[in-house]
Formats: C-alpha cells, sequence, structure tokens
C-alpha cells in the first residue's frame, strides 16, 4: 500500500469521506489512489479558494471534518482567505497539501515555497508527513486536531514521494478532544449576575446557536429578564419559528454601540467579547459600555450548551422560552430594493433551509424578515474575508443532499470565488443563488464615507464601482452551467426565486437592485 | 499631510505611478488620497491574484515596479500565488497591505491575521509603517528594495490609522543597488571553457534573455560552436526575427534530459542551474548529465549582459552572430489543434507584441512556430503557479498601451484569474486573449501517467477533466464586458484571431481544440 491509498484510508476509517481538491502535479497519486478507495468522494473545485470554502461550508453542517488537497504553497495560498474564515468560525478541516518528494525539496524547483511558514498563519495544526510509514498516523492526528473542540484547521504536508512510496499501511482513528464542561461554581457565579435584576446581555456564539443552546437561552431570557443576542457573524445559526428571537450585534460600529447601550453585565456563553470589525477614527475599538461588566459561563470550545441548560435549570427553573410564531412577510411588488428582495426571500424560505448569508449591504431588514420563517440555518461569513458565500453553499450542499440551500450573494464578493458556480453544475446540487446586483463595492462607499476619507472625487469612485462594464451574471453563471434568470422587479423576483426553488439542482437568480 | 497622501506622492516621486488595487474598509483612505494624486493611476481588479501578476506583468515590460494595494492577510492570501510568480522572475513590486488601525490591532478582531509571517514567504523586503511620520521614507525605501538588483518583493503594511493621521511629509527617493559587474577573471575563466572545443551550452536566463544579451550571446555561439539555450520559463524573452535562434529548455523531464544529453560545460548566464519542476519516482532531479561541468558567467542580480559582451570580445572578437530571418508558417486550414492554433498565431503575430504565455500542454510547437515572427517579447509562467496568465497581460497591457498584448491562455488555468477581464473591458486595453479550449487539466493527464500512477479509473479522471458541463469561455468574457467568438476549426480561428488583432480594445477568442 503507498502513502497515498492508507492516508485516504486512514481519512476515511476517521470520518473524513469528502475531498474538495484542486489538485496538481504533486498529488497525482493521492488523486490515483482514489479509484482505489471508492469511500472517499472527491468534489473538483476550479479554484482552491473554492476548496477551503467548500470544506468550511461542509464541516459547519456536518459537524465533521472534510478534507481539501491543495498543490504546494501557491495552491494553499489561494486557498487561504477561506481558511481565515473558516479559522474565525473554528470549523473542523483537514487540509492535505502535496509537496515537492523529499529528494526534490532542496533543489528550489520554481514551485518550492515555505508551505509550513503558510500554512501556520490559519493553521491551529501543522505537520509535515515524512515517511510513508508515519503518513497515516499523521492523519489520524490531523483528523483528531481537528475535531478537538473547539474545532480548528490541520494542515498535513505531504510529499510527493511518501505519496507514492510503498509501505504504508492504515491507521486506527485518535480520539479527538471533546469539550469540557464548565465548572458548577461558574455557573452559580453568572445566576448570581443574573438574579441581580440589572441590565444583562446573554451574548452567544459557537456552540449556544445551535437549536438546544437557544431554547435554554430562551428560557433565562423568560424567567430572568436577561436580552438575548448573537455575534455579529455566528458560525451556524439555527432560526425561525419555533426558537426564540434573538437579535444579532449589529456590524455598523454605531449600531453596535447602541445595541449594548445600558447594559451592566455581558454574559459570554460561546462567544468572545465583541469588538468592531475595524477601527474607526474616534470610535473606541468595541461596543461594551463603560462600567459593564464581562463575565464569561463559556469560552470557545466548552460544552456551552451543557452550561446555558445548567444555568437555566439553576436561574429559570420554571420558565418557559418566549417562541417566534410561524410568520412570514407578504410576496411585496414593484420596485427591487435591497428590502424587497429581502422580503420575497422570506415569503418564500422553505422549510429546513440552509441559508449562506454573504448579502453584505444587501442584507438590509434580511434577518427580521426570515425570524418567522420554517425552522432553517444561518451560515454567516465569520472572518470578514469576502468570497466565501458561493463555496459555502457548495460544501453545505454535499452535506445535506436532501435540504435546500440558498446562497444570498453579494455582487462584488461573489467574483472572488465565482468559479464554484461550476462545480455546483458538476455535482449538480440544489443550490439556489440570489445575486444582489448592486453594480457596486456598496459595503464601500459606506465605510469610505465611515473613516472620515473625503475621497468625494472621481478617481476614489471608480475604485468602489463595478459598473463599465457591467457584470452580467446570467452570463457568468450560464457559462459554468447554471441556467439563470435576472429579475428587475419584485414580482419578477417572486417568480423566478420560487420556480428555482422548485426545481432541483442549482440555479442563480439575478436581482437587479435599486438603492433602498 | 495625511500618511496615505504621502505615501502616494512618494511612490510616485520614486517612479511608482500604478496601483493595481483591490481595497477594502482599512484602506479607504488611501483610495480617497488618489484623488489628491492625479498622477497615481488606480486600476482596479476584482481579486487580489488579479492585481498582483498584473503587477508582475507591468514590471516585466515597464522594468520598474507598479504597487498594488490590498486588504489585510486574506487579500495578501489571494494575492499570493502571483506574487510567488513574480518572487520567481524577481520582478520588482511593491505591495502596499492596510491592515487594522495600531490601537484595533491587538483587539483580535475577525479579520486580524499574522500578515508579516505571509509577507515573509515571498518577499524579499517586509516593514510595517510604525507613524504617519515614518510612512514616506518607508515607503522610498520599499521602491528602492523592489527596484535593487535582481529585482524582488518589498512588502509595506500600512496601518488604517497610519494612512489617516496627519503629520506626514513626503520623502525623496531611494537609490536601488545596480547590478554589479562580474569581475573580469570570472569572464576570462568562461572564455578558456568555451575555448576548450568541449560540447558547451550557454545556458541563458533572467537579464540576458533581452535582446543585447542574445546578440552577444549569438556570437558566441557563432564564434565558439557553444549551444544556446535558455531557461525553461524566463521572466521576459526578446524573440523573433533578426535575433539569434535560441531553444528553451524542455519542460517534460526526459525531454529535458535530451536536450542536455552530452553537454560537457553549463555556463549559466543570468540562470540558475536547472532543476526539474518536479520530482519524478527514478528521475535524477535534474536534467545535467553526470560529469558535466557547472560554471557561473553571472548569477542572477549582476550584470549579465555586459558580462556577456565582455565574453563575446574576448572569446570570439570576430564572429557575427548568426539571425532569423523573418519567416512565419502558412496559415493552415482544417482541424484545430495546438499544432494549427499556433501555427495561425505565428502566421498572424503582429509587430512589436506582446506574448503571455500559459498554453501550458497547448502550446506544442508554439516556440517554433512564431521564432521568425516579426520582433515580439514574451512573458512566461516563472513560478508553476497557474493564473498567471490573464493578470500578466492586463499588466502588460498597462505598461505598454501602445504594443498588441496577445495572452495564449489554458482553459484551466483561466479560471483562477478569470475575472481579470473585467478589467482588460474597465480599462479598455488591446490584449486578444486566445483560450485554449481542450476541456480538461491536460498536463494533469500527462502528469498522472508520468508520476507512474495508476489512475485509470473514473475518479480520478473525473478531477482532471473539465467537461460535465463544460465552459463556456464565449459566455464568460461577454459576462464581463469583453467581445468573444468560438473557433472551432482553422480556418476560423484565423479569420477570428485577424479581426481581434485588427480592432483596437480586448478580445476573447476560444480555441476548441481537438487532440493533435
Amino acid at each position: 500500500m503507498n502513502g497515498a491509498q492508507a492516508l485516504i484510508r486512514t481519512l476515511v476509517g476517521a470520518g473524513v469521506d469528502v475531498c474538495f481538491a484542486n489538485p496538481g502535479t504533486s498529488e497525482m497519486h493521492f488523486v490515483a489512489a482514489l479509484d482505489d478507495v471508492p469511500e472517499m468522494r472527491g468534489v473538483l473545485t476550479l479554484f482552491e479558494g473554492v476548496a477551503t470554502g467548500a470544506a468550511d461550508g461542509y464541516a459547519r453542517m456536518a459537524g465533521r471534518p472534510a478534507a481539501t488537497l491543495l498543490h504546494l504553497g501557491p495552491g494553499l495560498g489561494n486557498g487561504l482567505a477561506n481558511l481565515h474564515n473558516a479559522r474565525r468560525a473554528r470549523t473542523p478541516l483537514v487540509n492535505v497539501v502535496g509537496d515537492h518528494a523529499r529528494s526534490h525539496k532542496r533543489l528550489d524547483a520554481p514551485l518550492e515555497s515555505d508551505i509550513d511558514a503558510l500554512a501556520g498563519t490559519v493553521s491551529g495544526w501543522v505537520r509535515r508527513s515524512l515517511a510513508p510509514a508515519d503518513v497515516a498516523a499523521d492523519a489520524a492526528d490531523a483528523v483528531a486536531a481537528a475535531a478537538s473542540a473547539p474545532g480548528s484547521i490541520a494542515t498535513l504536508v505531504l510529499p510527493a514521494d511518501v505519496s507514492w512510496e510503498d509501505g504504508a499501511a492504515v491507521a486506527d482513528p485518535v480520539l479527538a478532544r471533546p469539550a469540557p464542561r464548565v465548572a458548577p461554581s461558574v455557573v452559580e457565579d453568572v445566576a448570581a449576575v443574573l438574579a441581580s435584576g440589572e441590565p444583562t446581555v446573554l451574548f452567544l456564539g459557537g456552540d449556544t446557536v445551535g437549536e438546544e443552546g437557544l431554547l435554554a437561552a430562551g428560557e433565562l431570557a423568560a424567567g430572568t429578564g436577561a436580552r438575548l443576542m448573537t455575534e455579529t457573524f455566528p458560525a451556524r445559526t439555527a432560526r425561525g419559528a419555533g426558537l426564540p428571537d434573538v437579535t444579532r450585534l449589529p456590524y455598523p460600529p454605531e449600531m453596535a454601540i447602541a445595541a449594548l447601550e445600558g447594559t451592566a453585565h455581558l454574559v459570554l456563553a460561546g462567544a468572545t467579547s465583541p469588538v468592531h470589525f475595524f477601527g474607526y477614527p474616534g470610535v473606541p475599538g468595541h461596543p461594551v459600555p463603560e462600567g459593564c461588566t464581562v463575565h464569561v459561563l463559556s469560552r470557545p470550545g466548552e460544552d456551552g450548551v451543557a452550561a446555558l441548560r445548567a444555568l437555566a435549570a439553576l436561574a429559570a427553573p420554571e420558565a418557559k422560552a418566549d417562541l417566534l410564531e410561524s410568520s412570514r412577510p407578504e410576496l411585496p411588488t414593484g420596485e427591487l430594493t435591497p428590502r424587497t428582495m429581502n422580503a420575497v426571500i422570506g415569503a418564500l424560505l422553505p422549510e429546513n433551509a440552509i441559508v449562506v448569508d454573504e448579502a453584505l449591504t444587501s442584507g438590509v431588514g434580511l434577518m427580521e424578515l426570515t425570524s418567522g420563517a420554517p425552522r432553517h440555518d444561518w451560515l454567516a461569513l465569520t472572518g470578514g474575508a469576502i468570497g466565501d458565500g458561493l463555496p459555502m453553499a457548495l460544501g453545505a450542499a454535499v452535506a445535506c443532499p436532501d435540504r435546500p440551500v440558498i446562497g444570498i450573494q453579494a455582487d462584488g464578493s461573489a467574483m472572488y470565488t465565482i468559479s464554484a458556480l461550476w462545480s455546483y453544475a458538476r455535482e449538480q446540487l440544489d443550490i439556489t443563488t440570489i445575486i444582489c446586483d448592486n453594480g457596486s463595492y456598496a459595503i464601500l462607499e459606506h465605510e469610505l464615507s465611515r473613516v472620515g476619507a473625503q475621497g468625494d472625487g472621481d478617481r476614489a469612485a471608480k475604485l468602489l464601482d463595478l459598473g463599465a462594464p457591467n457584470l452580467d451574471f446570467v452570463a457568468l453563471a450560464t457559462g459554468m452551467g447554471v441556467p439563470a434568470t435576472r429579475a428587475t422587479t419584485a414580482d419578477e423576483l417572486a417568480d423566478q426565486l420560487g420556480r428555482a426553488l422548485a426545481e432541483p439542482g442549482p440555479h442563480v437568480v439575478v436581482a437587479v437592485l435599486r438603492e433602498s
């Protein structure tokens, strides 16, 4: 058995049976070994950022890591932005990065670069396999490292000859480190805070924004008067009718500050204490009010759900959570604005959907307008590196083939990883992508004024404008094998989205937006 | 004057007046400052790999650095693959990477990452500007570091508040370190080797494959019998009628080994000793025959042209170089194969063209079929990280607006940076792109067999196949504002390429290739 075969069999044995791949020469034995191990599903992507973003989306939905297969330093480089997002999501993920054969390494061949240094910037675990006899154990360790709470990126560097040489054997899975329980004394301390009657926000993120955590949080809100709020961009949030109404900390600093105003106690459950995405002249770096005390119920990687349940049993034993009733906005008609677009989405969102949200500025009202929709899961742009939406939807659809995936995708951001659409078509996945076509980097137009920059001239404006020429996303999608339509009114969007959702397979609906 | 204004004015003063940009929030003051400094041309790209590849192509043609503007670690990550190619080309290039404001840095905001570590993997020079008073001097140092022989990547990390705070002033340019002369004794030693009469190859690369170096090398070949050969992928080669005929070291190891067989002396002029791109089972790592002595006339960064001229004066004082006469292949008709495609290109290549070659396997015969064409320059994939061709053509066209740019672009590789086409349209550049549409990662199909992998099953094959669905490059190009046509015969290609070359502005011609 060669190294590649042992590696793939070990991955499969440890529960990693999907590999999002963009291979090159040094990965050819890994590719060949896929023929020997049919349990491993290889999904081809045309760009490494699609592979890494897909692995992120996959693990957020499947709850276990996928592998990526990347080609040396440049391949890892192309995948870094979405690995950054995965790192911020604490997604378990195993990168296999091919490298030169060991004997070739010292020759400084054209593709030689410092893979280990690159990998270190996004990985919680990096190892270079040194021999075929080691590679299976290395792979088992990689999966355990990735899957250990709270989840992280494990990068295994695989020299080509370690892959092609014989003398390898399959290794047993290694147990991942589970999330440790929170100490009862910590729960008691937080219960005392909640009992104080002072204005308290229970700030949720990480593992606590799934159904179980939210239901416990809902009991706490009902029983203690604490307000519930989540991180701005949680990795995966359970949402919809039957769950408590939880607001999200807004992205814009002034709105985030307003949202936490008057809070005396901020209790963190699975989340870290919030900070603004960027620093701005004359604005503090975080929205926590002066004098507010920050308490930690559970850190990322601890068992926040169990802590919330213990806390609810202690602090709100009799409480019943207020749960959202089923409600949808009416289907709007007329002009297509971010708000009417989001009302259409709220009106039509199917049962059990997975929503991948990279709407950015076009997301105005999106959360409110979908809050009473049927139960769904929501994946957000955790790390702020745009271009994650299309790939995450790919991974989510591979993880959950029986659930509809809805991508809500800003136009500028879509262009970073647009070739994900080809993989949708190749795999015939049930993904409906709404492209929010406003013809600009609208978020940057907002930011330009927010940072106090002048930039009112033509030359600055030209760097934020996506017109001249306009991007024709219908042509781009159909050019990659995904049927696409263009909507210029709310009525057209409702019609086209309805039909796209009703048909299996991938669809793109381009929403041509006027300023709201 | 704020930091951004001083930075841009200093760059312009040092001769850096083009910036390929993909900005985000932390770069908004840089963007705003473009309105104050009209001498700096900002060119928007939709993806950072386009910006970095364009800066590479620009500097290869302009002979001086362009700047890039990138957004924190993820933006730099997206640009890394083409920075890798630029590093291997020894291209002078100045990255400006925005970062969080200094006060925000310690907060571990979502976009926080180790920019400095990333930058170190591709840069010869990295600095973080610490205050507005420093930024101009930092910029002047960056340009000098980039432009110092042999050319390298300088990365300046620019905190947002260093950009927006006042108190900065413009700095004077700093002199770049010129290429040192080669010692006369080294030239004399090599002259003695050439006088030995033993089989000698003069192996050219870096600065020696421009017109002057090649003409001196041609005299040496004529006067001493030495064979001339270049690196496999030189950064920029002068080619065409009126220059000596110089073969290129082939890419495939077996062909490279055959090309150097029987060589007793390998004299390096501006090139390093050749190694294969990859290691293969049972194949030595380089093509230099056993017993062949390697001599260094000039190292990269030394003045190789002067060394060659001194060597020619010493070793071949009376010799006249054999120069290629003007010749073109006949326009082929019938089936469109890589060979007939390349004959069409050879027949129609315009005077003074810049050819950007990422044809990969479709490049069969391309060098021979263009060798007698009118004088042109040839840019190659120096670092082997695919996806450089479309961006390099963008940069070359910005550098040389009066010269036609011809991109010969493999289909799979095109998809890494396809949004470059939008920037072609935005800037209305005279770039004609031929997409070599063979529907597969053909080079990997070759490599799969070369590495001795089995991989004859469907699952491996599916990871190398770009069909199902087919990529419609006409739709992709027109969707980004570039007129495009599709050729399925040699006649159609000749017709469409002729028309594209005759019209100003960008054009895409898709060559649908059958196996040759």
